[in-house]
């Protein structure tokens, strides 16, 4: 068994002694900093920062070995444990081997899969204070056709990330399903979609100005009318250790520090 | 195989002609107004007015027969035909028997099952304008403590009717979860919530004022802080015979004409 | 000079030792539980309980003496004092005498000013979860015309009160307008309007349902289709003695307490 | 007296028209494609296009000779006129010479006026899909301190615009004041804020990262931590000739087009 820790720029001290405490008490583990697709080889990560360093890990593994979270940011809704107390919770977590798999979302472009997100798919105006067109259909049902900044499509546990910010509701990470949800919708009466986790959508840009697609506010692709896209559950979920806290409960916590 | 025909007050007409083509070309009918409990008895139901009356067959019915529902009113998301073309709908529909289940939700108060809707249990301020204070769990964990006229748990069906006056996203109708919204909340910074459809939800009233709980806008019973209330979804789903229309279109449709 | 004690009925204690030091230092004074007409006839009234207790004497007062209000209450926004600091902070501002006013708001019902608020007249459906269509004109123009719960007209200090839960911005005290917000509209498309202050409007409720027409939470009036429904700015303002706070900090600092 | 004449790029052929039918019964009259301060030496201004290219001459100047629009585009908000009635109008309107104002405002960095618009100026984040931190403060009062992809400060006509999209109301034309609105904050428990026209506006970028300041999405600055940037009314009015349509009602019809 070998184990790959990667880290955030401002925290690798905290990742230093993680690889220190495996190697004496799990298995051999070596450090990355920037995440890259050798990670799938690994048998389990540790993730030393926030959830970005986990968004950014997820940016490059298609087959996902379980996720261990150190958390020295801000809010870690995907996180484990802390610096103070990893070594007390990792032993038993690895030894117990439960784990959870949260869906993850693609986006097909021109048939081919250009990327994948754990949180949102969002297809932004490439001019800021612009509107673009967008046109979207789920199952071949035209559900909105509207001019706006963009437009977000996310999983539940995006639900919690950028489209809360876009006016979409919490959705229980264990339901899985498709969050739609503009950006500053320049319409009157539209609504947030949450659609079934095996529907497929499909996004026509209109002609006047391209859009950005994003994922996870990492990875950036620009597409226009000519481009066929198309976003759909992706068949390889992230996997987490299964960690003591309650899903409820890390989302309660973490609307109420938005408060 | 006998048929039960449920009309709306201003439908006797429409219905007592479903009646006659029925016995004449499929079995035979007997015609209410009033729906009540020896509904179950029949093979199927046909409902000759809006949605409202198919809200009202459900409100007796607990083991459901499948439900036809012929349109007499504006919207009717529920329905399969109209009074123009259901003589040619229903014997083709009778003949494939091919039914859809949609999830309905129960209102427990004291340990008893008391109410069950279609659209969405509400829980609302006995006294105009003056708010009453409601806390919301879900499987154990309190994601709601507020003041407000009140609080609906709506099904996914139940999503475009009073939730989608109160702020809530459309859901899919065959993704199986429940839906909480607050009606006009003396707070800042709440969210709809979508849940899954196996969680059992628990609601605390404050002592300062009672609820009334409505199920769809039929039934209404008062509920007080002395009371243990909880909401979930029924094991008795509405059926309805499949019809041809597409549903996230009829969605769509049903918007549209919203706006 | 006389002055007005007004207490809410958990309060007696403190509006006992609130006129006992008005006579004391300032002028004589007498105590009123139940606030009525009279109150004009005194040079200034201390309100001893909350925001509520205020409102209750503005429903009794057209020409308004300055208020001045000792807070027992949870948020006081129109309040000058607390039951430990009002001996303190009364005498400096009956010396000073310097008074603001903020805009009340009237219903006309058939020609005749049935109802005044000084945060908003509400009209709400007459039957819990039941739909009452509205139609608005401001000026003669009509511009909207809903199935909704109800609807508010609310005065720029309104904004924080019920028209909050209903969805409308936080107005600025000192911009005399009027605040238009609907109450759980099951139509898509809305928006609230923020008015100039010396708009008339003119309210139409559909033949289907009564609506109730309710002055701060405080006064109710049956009204129906064949009422001649107005709402515009009073004559009549509420007057209070200006207080040391900048009224925009307590303006946040009740939003801060709504999170 | 003389007139100028500014178009659209697709609308030459009826600017060529307009110059001539104003030469011929009204005044001399010169064309201009691209807009510029020589504007101001102008009696009047005719635009020929959309709104848009009625922003764009206000980016131009500061002084307003009064404009009267035709539209060529598609919802003409601010335009008297459409290609085929102004020679019907346009004389009527200069002889009568009844001109309105409406508010504008301007963007001060550091000590020196940089922008003015007369729907918004926006204040959104560098990087899309990446959040910036942005502290408002009103006459010394902080009132929001929030991460979001910006926020807008928009005129009382601007409110039909892009603070549209992002949840403001709709403020009446003729009431001045100032719209603060958030696009996509991520926090919850906020709300748009309307103020008195004479307050002024101080915002804080946090050091993370720059805002673009965009005025009418004509003109961009990017303003970072260092910066002091306020927004306050410009004491320049635009000028528009009054047109015989009611301000209300053509709002009314701008939201009903984008329903």
């Amino acid at each position: 068994m070998k184990a790959a820790v990667v880290y955030k720029y401002d925290s690798i001290g905290i990742a230093e002694e993680a690889r220190k405490f495996i190697e004496e008490s799990i298995c051999s583990a070596e450090i990355f900093h920037i995440p890259d697709k050798r990670l799938e080889g690994y048998d389990f990560i540790v993730s030393v920062g926030g959830d970005g360093t986990i968004l950014r890990i997820l940016q490059e593994v298609l087959k996902c070995p379980p996720i261990f979270g150190i958390n020295t940011g801000r809010i870690g809704l995907l996180t484990h444990a802390n610096p103070e107390n990893f070594r007390d919770i990792l032993p038993g977590i690895i030894d117990r081997w439960e784990i959870e798999e949260f869906m993850r979302i693609e986006a097909e472009i021109n048939g081919k899969v250009m990327m994948r997100a754990l949180n949102e798919v969002a297809f932004l105006s490439n001019t800021p204070a612009r509107l673009i067109g967008l046109k979207v259909s789920v199952d071949g049902v035209e559900i909105e056709d509207m001019r706006c900044d963009g437009m977000l499509f996310a999983t539940p546990i995006g639900s919690t990330a950028y489209a809360l910010s876009s006016g979409g509701p919490i959705i229980d990470p264990y339901l899985e399903s498709i969050l739609i949800v503009p950006v500053a919708p320049f319409r009157l009466g539209w609504k947030p979609w949450v659609i079934k986790h095996d529907r497929r959508i499909e996004i026509e840009v209109s002609k006047e100005r391209n859009a950005l697609a994003i994922s996870d506010g990492q990875k950036i692709l620009e597409v226009g009318n000519d481009d066929e896209v198309a976003v759909f559950r992706s068949q390889f979920p992230a996997v987490f250790f299964r960690s003591g806290f309650n899903r409820l409960e890390r989302i309660r916590g973490k609307l109420m520090s938005l408060r």
